[in-house]
């Protein structure tokens, strides 16, 4: 081979190690193994059945055809209606959207990254609260932006600081703020004063500000997200911020459709517009037949209000699943209990590294010829030596499935402790360290 | 509104001059007015049956999944099957393909952008045969590469310059070479002489070399188009080309499938790793169900070798019925005939700026409340001056039309010149203008 060098930007990416789990995850199952897959957001429920259809009718007219940059105008109409109708039968005042307020892109990713791509140039930074999805940083890598992290804590309830502290983190080169509302991993729900912070943050600095709301239906309690469409602010502030709000969202969750990738990008129409320049420079157009399919997801529920009621009651059932059981088998650890979107964090007090026992589970460990795969937490943090000891699991397998995995988690975890005393090394969990009582009430397993 | 501003990179970017005059068209289209679009490489044929089927097939299944980065290995493997296939129906040596040295991306446009994010560094320059595909400079732009042009003539049978001239093009920021053949919008095949210097050339210099083959299938003559797979070089030579090489291909034309989005990058497995690494951090993933669908395209044609030659005998059809239209009502108009590809250059001897034309059909003419689009081919060069007096019609609508398009063209040429005149403007067309000779022989609209 000869020695061949690729752009900075490249060499700078890291694949997600939630994927690289998933790669050993499916080499096992070509092996025979069952492997309870809660380490990636990809629900194992069927996609919404109007979808199928629709694509079934689309692609009989045999044609098929470049869309524009933007998308097709079907969808961005559908999926401006479905918005403008979410906020109205909770009774909120809310910017309206129309379609010209709306671009589709491939997935939430690319709507995140072709946002950047149109707003920063290299060294750019973008402020972004952590935890976080782990692939921010690659989005923004792309346009050789950096991500700046605010650290949050479970311990703290994920509050969002003070103004001031905030503050802090602006640099001359921060050219945005980015968060997650129902966030993944943690399911913290922004409040709309920890959102108008933000808010106000962007106007003073002015700064963007892209709120990441793929998980907006996706509510295991009674507070509905605070949509970033949402902020009450002054004529005068309401001027400048409209001009520089972004909301990401996408199909992918919301209709249980992860692999179609259909996202959306909401702002202003000179905004739109740019991303639509960076959309003809990439992709030049999302695929007409899927754009078709999604429309229609979005106009059943329209006419359907109860859709997304049956999908929180399903997840609100894994949740109570995952939260008895981790009471169960792993008494000492914390789960935070999430607001929203599909995950649970389990923190292992005391434990160095738990990615070693992610692999293990996965490497070293069956039974019944079954394991789970799990995502170790730290690619959510950017902050030195956050979630090292912490775990994210995926709700996206039904309630006995949930609770079979963590039985088979924590027998794994015996032999993990096992195995790490034949070596001479490390924490013994067996010995009580799991026993342990977690830090407040809110931490404990309480559902 | 409030000053905002944008990326360095977005604010280069321009809308393509072919997709604002499908705007333009799309709007008549709505008005009632029948429009010939012969603007855009947008066929109207049917796509390939077996891909509805396949499709309808796959959604009975509700469930859809994140693909890898790479693209599902099925789709891998039956496009890797059928690009060998292809060279070893004809015979000739190539390099061999497997499914470790194929990505899926969005379309060829995703294959070209993310080649470029992972091998240019802002400033990098690639140098590209002209004319062009007009979008190559603003996907290029993305990575904030620069575009420099090597220019060949119409009057020269868009022959390569010897060697000697190409190295002069070279610059210290120079990174690869890029040229598409059977090349849009010229019809020009590169022969395997030319293909051989641009590769000897990369070789000399260390550069990456680009072929976008993306119209491998579309041949007019006995010349079939030679792939840079089949470059012949010296055992040492082949090793340092191999990986220097990269071949950008997709479903779009050859399948009529233009709206479904799937490209390919095909090169050695540690460039597609990088490539890889750009699709998880843009797009995460192609839409599972349509790759289904196109794999069983690829499939289809491994069994089905007449697929591509009714394919090709409906294009020269096509072709046919444009050159002798354009003899009939624009007889001294040079139309150099085209070797593949699915255009038609069109040379207006004399005429200073074609674009105001092409404008006048759209927004000033029509006769049966019909008229045409069609795409001034300036955007296809970057050398000053160059294609303002060319249009390129694309052959994608059956010759019947064609033969109407370009009557129609003509009727719109008079009232065109009448119109100038009657501002004491330009030239006048009806006046002998496009009475001259054409320069050669192979301009002579002779098929």
């Amino acid at each position: 081979m000869c020695p061949v060098h690729f752009s900075r930007r490249v060499e700078r990416l890291r694949p997600s190690s939630i994927r690289e789990m998933m790669a050993i995850a499916k080499q096992l199952g070509t092996e025979g193994v069952t492997v309870y897959e809660l380490n990636m957001g990809q629900p194992d429920i069927e996609g919404i059945p109007v979808f199928s259809e629709a694509i079934t009718e689309r692609v009989k007219d045999r044609h098929c055809y470049y869309s524009p940059f933007w998308g097709e105008n079907f969808l961005r109409e559908s999926y401006a209606k479905y918005l403008n109708h979410y906020f109205d039968r909770r009774g909120v005042k809310h910017l309206i959207v129309e379609k010209e307020n709306v671009i589709v892109t491939v997935g939430a990713s690319q709507a995140l990254c072709n946002t950047f791509l149109a707003l920063c140039d290299p060294g750019d930074e973008i402020l972004c609260i952590e935890p976080f999805f782990p692939v921010y940083p690659g989005f923004l890598g792309v346009a050789e932006g950096i991500l700046r992290t605010v650290p949050t804590y479970a311990e703290e309830d994920f509050v969002l600081p003070p103004f001031e502290r905030l503050e802090m983190y602006i640099t001359p080169r921060t050219r945005g703020i980015l968060f997650n509302s129902p966030n993944n991993p943690s399911g913290k729900i922004f409040t709309s004063k920890e959102v108008t912070r933000l808010a106000k943050l962007a106007l003073k600095y002015d700064l963007w500000i892209i709120a990441d709301e793929v998980y907006r239906e996706m509510i295991f309690g009674e507070n509905e997200a605070f949509s970033l469409l949402q902020v009450d602010l002054s004529p005068d502030e309401m001027e400048k911020f409209k001009h520089r709000a972004i909301v990401i969202d996408s199909a992918s969750k919301s209709f249980a459709l992860t692999g179609t990738r259909i996202g959306f990008v909401v702002s202003r129409p000179e905004i739109i517009e740019k991303i639509a320049l960076i959309n003809a420079h990439t992709i030049a157009s999302v695929s007409d037949v899927i754009q078709y399919g999604v429309a229609k997801a979005y106009e059943h529920v329209l006419e359907d209000p109860m859709f997304f009621q049956e999908m929180r009651k399903t997840y609100r059932e894994r949740l109570h699943a995952a939260l008895e059981s981790v009471k169960e088998f792993f008494p000492g650890v914390i789960a935070p209990r999430p607001d929203g979107a599909f995950y649970l964090m389990l923190q292992f007090p005391e434990v160095d590294d738990i990615s070693e026992y992610a692999m293990f589970l996965l490497k070293n460990f069956k039974l019944d010829n079954e394991t789970v795969a799990i995502a170790p937490a730290a690619g959510f943090y950017q902050t030195p030596g956050r979630g090292k000891n912490e775990v994210r699991l995926a709700l996206v397998v039904d309630p006995e499935k949930i609770r079979r995995a963590i039985f088979l988690m924590r027998k794994a975890w015996d032999e993990f402790a096992d195995f790490l005393k034949s070596q001479g090394r490390g924490f013994s969990p067996k010995d009580n360290r799991l026993g342990g009582k977690s830090k407040s009430d809110r931490e404990e397993v309480n559902y």
